[in-house]
């Protein structure tokens, strides 16, 4: 079925709104992040583990599934919910952002991007159409549209004509998925440039996509410019749809955009940072490589009760990394999304109760606010 | 407490036995396969999934610990047993095997053994006495004696003189375990000399142990000639004390030698094998990388109720394992443990049921005895 976004309420002060989005086989209170399974897993975790710390979607990438296994093979095994044992909602991102991020040789055009794989270097074609396909085969609860993602550094002249091809791929995409009960959202990009976002957002506005995202503002830029683009753009999408900040973000960044009426994100924070011994805690950041957790019985964090915290030491836990073992990155990893699923469900009940702002502040103001 | 073993049934026809090894906090059942933690963490699996396969006994390494993160660091944190959130039994080797196989520019002396750690080359100096001060501050349930393991082509001259000095050390750990509720094992040396053996097994025979071990058979030699050792070897050794075949085995190993009378192993091939991709199931072993598991719509194991092969096809662990995916490793680890802890309860119920000559001979001649 198509997603149905209900917007539960919205917060006096802030513009931060409390959702839920029903996807059928399961409804998603929001604002949500969705962390991220690349290659069909949320690196080193069991779908069980992932339902048992909060999660109910999570993202996945078209990009990498389609080099492998292919999207045949996961169409043939009865789609990514049933090849990865998943029972709760996915959304697969176009591949768009992969293509102009990994893989080698792009070549645009109107008709689509050439690219080779990062993998071997294999050369394939991707249209808005080949994208659609391709997630429809995967069998996602919500598909991306195709677009370019332009390089932080780009020229307005640049910005402007890809954005004006990325709108032509959306509606293209938006064709290819006629029919289908997937729900599709599309992309404003727009580059750092205000009116540019602004007129984007204004084009998607009555088109009938499921939600809407903002693209193209995590690669490698100043957060206040971020920031600066998100306040310009999400005033400027339709309100009664969700709204999708791409690739972000940090605790503060979901504090914060959630607070600019941002319903969804997707980042690698968690996971990634987890493998790189980052935990992320109620009372701040820590790295469990740290000589000083060496004999420390304390767990990552007394405020969290996932099976990390109520079962293990930050002692056990640094041999475990110290020593390379694959457990840590296991037990690490699931703190972190327990943490994040833990803080999106504060925000939450921050905005149902009216008191977001606040919430905000006492957030910034806190040592969790780390960076 | 000190172990209590109980024999329950012995075969009427091989020389099997099945027995219960109380360990305090746990009862075990043998003949029994111990799952190798050797850092403190049996590799890329919580305790509850050991506890939750049917695994109640585990190895761990002194010399590993010793090494990292240090036995008064695991003692201050309440034993490895809370170190690890583990509620199983725990055996500790004695670290004699390691030294002699993974440590550098080694040097035995009747006093000890002096080596560099593989890890970062510092020096140390061990005992038997600081071999049974390691094990204690661990806490394990069972401890070994140190021993010398000779290399398998070491003359008949070396064997003996080593196997003596084997004797003197036991003699000392023995004696450093005095008053410990801790279990101790002896390690019965002798190269693969039979005479050696039976006169080793012999000089240890009224010695106080609460179990008895064949030790320097798994190191590179021809599986016959492993076979031929513990065929002299076992029968020489007390009726009713446990006999446990360190370093063994695979499938085939373990009917084997269990219906020669053994009742404890431990071995990292289902583990170990699990990482390289070598899954064994009830009906012959496979290599989850090979390519015809690409599409593979079936579990690894029809026969198996793990989380593995309930929840997860062929394809989509190969799928992991090609992208380089850390939950392929758990996956396929925690297969194999379940596999192997089936095929010792198999043997098990067979000595129980009084047709362990039937079981083995059946084993054989299935394709579940793959090599």
């Amino acid at each position: 079925m198509k997603p149905v976004f209900k917007i539960e309420k919205t917060d006096p002060v802030t513009w931060a709104r409390a959702g839920m989005l029903e996807l059928g086989r399961v409804k998603i209170e929001t604002p949500v992040l969705m962390p991220v399974g690349t290659q069909a897993a949320v690196k080193t975790l069991a779908p069980d583990e992932l339902s048992g710390n909060g999660i109910g979607l999570i993202l996945s990438n078209t990009y990498h599934l389609f080099l492998r296994p292919g999207h045949e093979v996961i169409k043939k095994l009865g789609g990514l919910h049933k090849f990865m044992g998943w029972d709760g909602g996915i959304l697969t991102d176009s591949g768009g952002f992969q293509i102009f991020s990994l893989s080698k040789l792009r070549k645009i055009s109107e008709e689509g991007v050439r690219f080779r794989s990062h993998i071997d270097g294999s050369e394939f074609f991707f249209t808005p159409e080949l994208a659609m396909e391709v997630q429809k085969a995967i069998g996602s609860d919500i598909a991306m549209v195709l677009d370019e993602c332009p390089p932080p550094d780009a020229s307005r002249e640049y910005v402007e004509r890809s954005m004006n091809m990325t709108t032509r791929w959306a509606l293209r995409s938006l064709k290819a998925m006629e029919g289908s009960g997937q729900g599709c959202f599309g992309i404003i990009q727009g580059g750092f440039f205000e009116d540019l976002r602004e007129r984007h957002a204004a084009e998607y506005y009555d088109l009938p996509f499921d939600g809407m995202a903002i693209g193209g503002v995590s690669v490698g830029e100043a957060p206040e410019e971020t920031a600066r683009i998100v306040a310009c753009t999400a005033p400027k999408m339709p309100q009664e749809k969700p709204r999708y900040l791409m690739g972000v973000g940090m605790p503060a960044d979901l504090v914060r955009y959630s607070a600019l009426g941002v319903d969804m994100f997707d980042c690698v924070v968690p996971t990634r940072n987890a493998r790189n011994g980052q935990v992320f805690t109620t009372t701040g950041r820590l790295n469990i490589r740290n000589t000083t957790h060496a004999e420390d019985s304390l767990p990552l964090d007394s405020g969290c009760g996932c099976m990390t915290c109520t079962k293990f030491s930050r002692a056990y836990i640094r041999h475990l990394y110290m020593s390379g073992e694959i457990l840590a990155h296991r037990l690490l990893t699931l703190h972190n999304i327990a943490y994040f699923s833990g803080l999106m469900k504060r925000v939450r009940r921050s905005i149902i109760e009216g008191c977001n702002a606040s919430f905000a502040d006492d957030f910034f103001k806190s040592p969790e606010n780390g960076c």
